[in-house]
């Protein structure tokens, strides 16, 4: 008796990905694993990159230019980092087929979709904004594997204007490729992720940023147990995706570290003032949270 | 041909260990792993806990009373959270022997050993302060493992009238535990470990909190992606354990949190002036700092 299955089949006859790297390169991955593509297109500034991802099977073939590497995709992924974005989406538009479908990874919503209306035009409905919750600290097309998306999320935030069956079909390939798929509101997405993506990758950035200055004798980080490394993992995370991220997230993310900050300094007080109790519940609150939510 | 090692062999009549938790019991395992010891007596207020270390193979029995645990034994070992330290000490003095050693796994030594001078007498000079950089976010005698300590760093933080032998011992206690062992000025033990150690885990239960307050919808924690929980990994520690040790190393806790405060105004401004050049510098720095020292 056959498994039958709720998942749709997703198939591509080509798919263009521009930014072949963690995120682009382990989608095209993904989808290879599940046999839904039968060409996968490559697009970026680095063709020794490019070549590289050839070579390790990522993709078929690359184009450096962008019109050309759109041409004739039924499916474009843009995973390029945010400030990227603009000149990727004006520099495709001629090359788009009519039904050609539009989608990114972008970690800012707002940001993207105000780039892809600005730099899309009449295409702007056929774009569909995306953002996978999945990655590691690596990046560049080595660290990607199929694997990456398996049971995580994926959030679209289409828009009034965007076209169903457009949305439909990029829910389809990232089931494919292995993702459960939750619809967003744009503002949504940009504080839930500045809270618990952006903010901690930050705060990481920014900790091993003063260790490093305070670092003098080099002795600090010889005595760096388990948990620094865990909690420090995302500071190795590219600085230039990351930039973008914040700067372009800025309103999401500097509203959650006011939060952040208020709730510190309280905590500081508490530990100047030895007041145990209110340290004590600080701490019991968000263990409790943490279990509850990671355990 | 026979293997030389430069370790020498420790061993111990009777070892006691007061608090069996995740650093107690994985002593007591990695010293069984060693065959060191002949006997491990484990103490603990709470006698459920500690006939589950005996079930578990961690201790071969156990005392409430610490006069009575620490009788006959040649190494005792406090491994109890840092506010509990001074009522350990002072009930354990009447038990010692002549030639006991004593020694901690405290986090934070200035504390310790205030504590200990203050508590132990004229057995001052039989204390070793010490402390095993290692742990996990778990904590109890079922989280403990004989592995705990394999390659990592333990420092002794010995005094002036610290009896040599006795601090030489300790230091071949922890290399039979396959740790490796590291003398240091205790007030540079304290300025390290709040860097790398107490800080994070601030950072970590106080970033947890503050989501746990704007989670009203339960979704922030729902798309919270793998970067997330290993930053958090660390706010499932133990609560009670972690407020003293804030608390305990108050003073270098606070230093550091007000180099940390300082260089996030800084970047926190740098996003709010979309000043991209300077947070890319801080982020670049810091992923070269961690790929460097964790890489």
């Amino acid at each position: 008796m056959a498994t039958t299955t709720t998942t749709a089949a997703f198939t591509s006859q080509r798919l263009t990905i521009i930014g072949v790297g963690l995120i682009g390169g382990s989608l095209a991955r993904a989808l290879r694993r599940a046999h839904c593509c039968d060409e996968v297109v490559g697009c970026g500034r680095d063709e020794a990159h490019l070549k590289k991802a050839v070579e390790l099977g990522v993709i078929d073939r690359y184009e450096m230019n962008v019109a050309a590497a759109v041409s004739g995709a039924d499916m474009v992924v843009v995973a390029v980092p945010l400030r990227a974005m603009a000149t990727v989406f004006s520099q495709m538009v001629s090359g788009l087929a009519a039904d050609t479908v539009i989608t990114d990874v972008g970690s800012a919503k707002a940001s993207v979709v105000k780039t892809a209306r600005a730099q899309l035009g009449d295409r702007f409905s056929d774009f569909v904004p995306g953002h996978p919750i999945a990655g590691t600290e690596q990046s560049g097309v080595e660290a990607s594997f199929a694997e990456l998306f398996d049971n995580r999320g994926v959030i679209l935030t289409p828009l009034i204007e965007t076209d169903a069956e457009k949305c439909a079909r990029v829910r389809t390939m990232w089931e494919c490729a292995g993702a459960s798929v939750t619809d967003m509101a744009v503002a949504h997405h940009d504080e839930v992720l500045a809270a618990t993506s952006h903010l901690p990758h930050l705060l990481a950035f920014s900790l091993v940023n003063t260790l490093a200055s305070l670092d003098e004798r080099k002795e600090i980080f010889d005595f760096a147990a388990g948990g620094f490394r865990d909690f420090t993992r995302i500071a190795s995370s590219d600085p230039v995706m990351w930039r973008d991220i914040c700067l372009e997230n800025r309103d999401a993310v500097l509203e959650v570290l006011q939060h952040f900050n208020s709730d510190l300094r309280q905590l500081e007080d508490a530990i100047r003032d030895d007041d145990g109790e209110a340290v004590v519940n600080v701490f019991a609150r968000a263990k409790a949270t943490r279990d509850r939510f990671c355990g």
